[in-house]
C-alpha cells in the first residue's frame, strides 16, 4: 500500500523544514497543525504570492521532480523580488496521480534547495490525488513602505532588465525536442536548458532596488508584455530599444536573427524589468555593485500608451502580446 | 475568442474583491501586482493555511461552482476557526479546462458570498488552463500568544464537538447518486445536501474558544481520525462515547443505524472537535452563550494512545481511520 498523505509530508517534506524553522524562529507552528502560526515582526509589511505550475502547461510532462519543485518555489520568490521583498515562509499544495517516492524525493529536493538557499522555512500545506500540479504560497516581509509596485513609473523613466532574457524560452523549445543550432554547443545547449529549468529569482536584486527603482515587475509573460503590463499599471507606454537587448551568446548561437523575438517575446525568464527616474540613472550601478547580476537599460517610459519596439530605430513588428494560458494555441 | 486569464480574474473577481478591500482598509496592494501588499496590525501572529479542491476527488465532477467557490474558501477558514484565528485575506490559484463565463460567476458568487460575510479580502492569485482544481490561501490573524493548538490536550481533558457531524458524508452519497432512505423527507434531503454543499467554518465558536478549549483541531477527515489526531498530537489517547455523539434527525432518517459510523467517520463536516479541562467545564456554556452553534461533550482524552469508541459501554470495531486521498479506494 502507498503512503498515505500525512506520511507524504512527513517524510519527505518534514525533517529539513523543521530545521529551517529553528534556524528562522519565527515559526510558533508549522506543518502538522490545522495552519500555520507565524510571529511577523515590527515595522514590516507583509507581501503574499500565490502560483501554481500545472504538467502540460507550466513544464513539460516528464520534467524532472528536482526542477519542479525548483520551479515551483522559484516563480513565487520571483514575485517577492519584484516588490523588493524578503521571502520568509511558504506553504506548499501538492496534486499528484499516485505516490512515487524518487518523484517526491527529488521535489522535495530541489524545492527545499532553493528554500535552505534563501533561509525561507515550509511551514505548512497539503496533498492530493490528482493531476499533476503543484501550488506555492511565499509569504515575506518588506520595511513598511518601500515595497516596489508596478504602477508607480513616470514618461521618461528610463527601462532596466536583469539577465538575458529569452534564453529560458529556447531552453523550453530545447527540453520539448527542438533541433539545436548549428552553431549551438552543447555546453550552451545546456545552459539554456538550465535557464528554463532553474531560474534564478532576482531577491538581492529587488532588494537592492528599493529606493531607487520608480517601478518592477518580474518577466514571467515575456519581457515586452510584462513591460508593456508595467507601463499601463502606471498610466503611460513604453519604448524598447531591441538593439540595446542583452542577449546571450547561447541564445544568439541557438536562434540567429530570431534572438530578438525571444528576447521580447520569451516566457519563464523571472528576471527583473525595473525603471529608474532620469535623474538617479547614476545611481544604479553602484547600488547593484553587490548584486551578481547584470542589468541593461533597454528603452524608456513615454506619454502615449501602449508598447513599441524598436531595433536600430526601425519598427519591429511581431506580436508583442505575452503567453495567455487560455488563449495560446494548443 | 475566449477571454484570457488577466480578463478573468478581472471580469469576475476584482470588482467585489476591491469593495472589500477598500473597506478593510489593510491591503496596500491587492490583484494587479505582483504580490498582495498587506498591513500587519501590532500585536498579533500570522495565520496561513492553504488547501485545493481537486474535481473528482473533493468534489463530484458537475458540483454547481457556486458550491465549489464556497467551499474552497470555508475549508481553509474552517482551518483558521480551528486556530481561534480571525481571517483576513486570501488568495486564489484556479486551474480549469475552458473558460466558461457561468462557471466564473457562479464560483466568484459562492466565494465572495462568504468572503464578504466574513469581510475578508481576495489580495492575489492566478488562473491556469488544466485539470479543475482550486487552490486558495487564508491568511488571518489572532491576538499573540492566544492561537488554539491540537497538540496542547491533556489526559483527563473533556471532548466536545460541534454541530451534528456525518451530515456532509451523508450529503455527498445524496449528491453522488444515493437512495433517500424510506424515512428522510426531503427537507431532510435538501439539508443533508447542503450540509455538504455549504458548510459553516465556526469562525466564531474558535474565536470564542481562545483562552478556554485546551486544544482544538477541525473535524474534515472524519470525527474519530481528527480527534485521535488530536489525541496522538498531545501524546495521548482518546475515548469516544458514541451515544453522546449528536446525530442529526435527518441523519439518523437517512441512515438508521448506520448514522452512529457516518457521525465517526463521514469527512467534510468542518466541525470543531476541541478539548476543556475538567475544572473549566463549567464556562463552556456561559462562554457559547453568543454563538450560534451547538457543542456537545462527547468524550474524554486518556494516557493510553489510540481512539476507542464505545455505543453504551460496548466497543465498537468499525474502520475509524479517516479519510486518505492515496490510501482510500477508487
Amino acid at each position: 500500500m502507498p503512503p498515505g498523505e500525512f506520511e507524504i509530508i512527513e517524510r519527505f517534506f518534514r525533517a529539513p523544514a523543521e530545521a529551517l524553522r529553528r534556524e528562522r524562529g519565527d515559526v510558533l507552528l508549522g506543518i502538522g497543525d490545522d495552519a500555520a502560526l507565524l510571529q511577523v515582526p515590527p515595522g514590516v509589511q507583509l507581501v503574499a504570492a500565490l502560483d501554481t505550475l500545472v504538467e502540460g502547461r507550466h513544464f513539460p510532462v516528464g520534467t524532472s521532480p528536482d526542477s519542479l519543485g525548483h520551479r515551483a518555489l522559484a516563480v513565487n520568490l520571483s514575485d517577492l523580488a519584484a516588490m523588493g521583498a524578503q521571502p520568509a515562509w511558504f506553504l506548499l499544495s501538492l496534486t499528484m496521480p499516485e505516490v512515487r517516492e524518487d518523484f517526491l524525493e527529488g521535489l522535495a529536493r530541489g524545492m527545499l534547495r532553493l528554500a535552505q538557499e534563501h533561509r525561507i522555512a515550509l511551514v505548512g500545506g497539503d496533498t492530493t490525488a490528482g493531476p499533476l500540479s503543484v501550488s506555492v504560497q511565499v509569504l515575506g516581509l518588506v520595511q513598511s513602505g518601500t515595497a516596489l509596485q508596478r504602477n508607480t513609473a513616470r514618461p521618461g523613466d528610463l527601462l532596466f532588465v536583469s539577465g538575458t532574457p529569452g534564453d529560458a524560452a529556447a531552453g523550453l523549445a530545447l527540453e520539448m525536442g527542438a533541433a539545436p543550432g548549428s552553431e549551438t554547443t552543447a555546453v550552451q545547449q545546456q545552459w539554456l536548458r538550465q535557464r528554463f529549468l532553474y531560474p534564478v529569482p532576482r531577491l538581492a536584486l529587488g532588494a537592492a532596488l528599493r529606493g531607487l527603482a520608480s517601478a518592477c515587475i518580474d518577466v514571467s509573460d515575456g519581457l515586452a508584455a510584462d513591460a508593456g503590463k508595467l507601463a499601463q499599471a502606471s498610466g503611460c507606454g513604453v519604448r524598447i530599444d531591441g538593439e540595446r537587448l542583452p542577449v546571450s551568446a547561447a541564445l544568439q548561437a541557438q536562434l540567429g536573427g530570431a534572438a530578438l523575438c525571444a528576447a521580447l517575446t520569451g516566457g519563464d525568464d523571472y528576471e527583473l524589468c525595473f525603471t529608474v527616474a532620469p535623474a538617479r540613472v547614476d545611481e544604479v550601478a553602484a547600488r547593484l555593485a553587490n548584486v551578481k547580476c547584470q542589468v541593461a537599460c533597454i528603452g524608456v517610459l513615454e506619454e502615449a500608451a501602449g508598447v513599441r519596439v524598436f531595433d536600430r530605430g526601425v519598427p519591429v513588428g511581431f506580436d508583442l502580446r505575452g503567453y495567455d494560458h487560455f488563449s495560446a494555441a494548443g
